[in-house]
């Protein structure tokens, strides 16, 4: 993270963070929310490889697919340490999840590279920034269950390739980036508003900080600016 | 294996045994073939992950195609190191593997679950077989290559419960075996009769052992075996 919040416990908190059971209920839902993203995101993934123009595209996009699946036991393991019920735990972010995909379904093999590097990007921005505010062990396996596999060059090499060849589409791909955007805004929204231990997560305790308005707006503005970043590297305008 | 071939080349024989073309030709294709069937598994199975009637039996089935996609790697490493391009290599089989999916497409959950663990177990076994005839790094890697992930309970449990919840299933889900194991046959010959190079190795050379009519005869048996042992494992007849 190039700006960091400034929250972040002690070591030793860890355990104490988790006996608040406020907190505690926060983590697991966090857990189960990105556990879920990443089997939904694998299914995608898999499916979206189908629209594959060459089988070493096929192989490459499927094996993004499998570093996603990679990352749910780790997550899966820690929710039963928890005492949590894993399938338990992914089930309210089930619907807003596949709704996100519903509404994000890609009509065609550049649609589903860019969701796959953009989408799997802003998602890893969102939860890492979420991540700051917890105890280090927990922010440690998010931040280790969103590495991405160094695909980033492989997908910037096809999708400035496609733009090359046909300048036309890099208009249509742009929407295309805003549009993932807006859904994937409108659906964190819907989550936050319904998951009462997210949101007091992030309005912080008495003795933990939270975010303030103007806090959450710097991060937004940070998530926006790397999604920027990276629709550019793209060679498409944000 | 309960009953290995003879043949079995000494470790300083495997640069030698490259060195014929014949045999490297049958290497490359043996490895292009496994890997495109392994390629084409983990698409198939993530397809039928969506005919799971949970989550967790979703997770479950998707872990075994993660799993199938991890071996890969080592295949295609392997065949860049053999100086053939690994996309290449797995393109002639690409008609019959996909025509075995075509034909083997679940219609149900239960299906897909016995697709999952009785097909691969029989191209596991007659690629095993066929490894026995190879130097011992290529037959190491195969047989690495091929190692399940310890889904076999998951499978069995499933499926004898659905059996004892509706003993009619059981007949349907026989039937549907047996057609797993033709459609697997049918194109198991076409690709030995397309393919020169993985015949002759089958056929054996003047330095190397080969198979005659009843070898290839008990080679088929135990395969045979080996299935109507997982069928019945399934509590279904062969």
């Amino acid at each position: 993270m190039t700006e960091s919040p400034a929250a972040s416990p002690d070591p030793d908190e860890e355990s104490l963070a988790l006996q608040d059971l406020g907190y505690r209920a926060a983590v697991i839902d966090l857990l189960g929310a990105i556990a879920y993203g990443e089997i939904s995101a694998f299914d995608r993934l898999a499916e979206d490889a189908r629209l594959a123009p060459t089988l070493e595209d096929k192989v490459a996009i499927s094996s993004m697919a499998a570093t996603e699946f990679g990352h749910v036991a780790l997550l899966r393991d820690r929710l039963v340490e928890l005492g949590a019920d894993p399938f338990a735990a992914m089930e309210p972010f089930r619907h807003a999840i596949d709704r996100f995909h519903e509404h994000t379904a890609p009509s065609d093999w550049y649609e589903g590279l860019i969701k796959a590097y953009v989408g799997d990007g802003m998602a890893a921005d969102f939860y890492r920034e979420i991540a700051a505010y917890l105890d280090p062990r927990t922010r440690d396996l998010i931040v280790a269950s969103l590495a991405d596999a160094g695909h980033s060059e492989f997908v910037i090499d096809r999708v400035r390739g496609a733009i090359e060849a046909d300048p036309r589409l890099g208009g249509r791909l742009a929407l295309w980036g805003r549009r993932l955007m807006g859904e994937a805004l409108t659906q964190a929204q819907r989550v936050a508003a319904e998951r009462d231990a997210l949101s007091a997560l992030l309005a912080g305790g008495i003795d933990r900080p939270g975010l303030d308005l103007a806090a959450i707006g710097r991060m937004f503005s940070r998530i926006t600016e790397l999604h920027a970043a990276r629709m550019s590297e793209l060679g498409l305008d944000a």
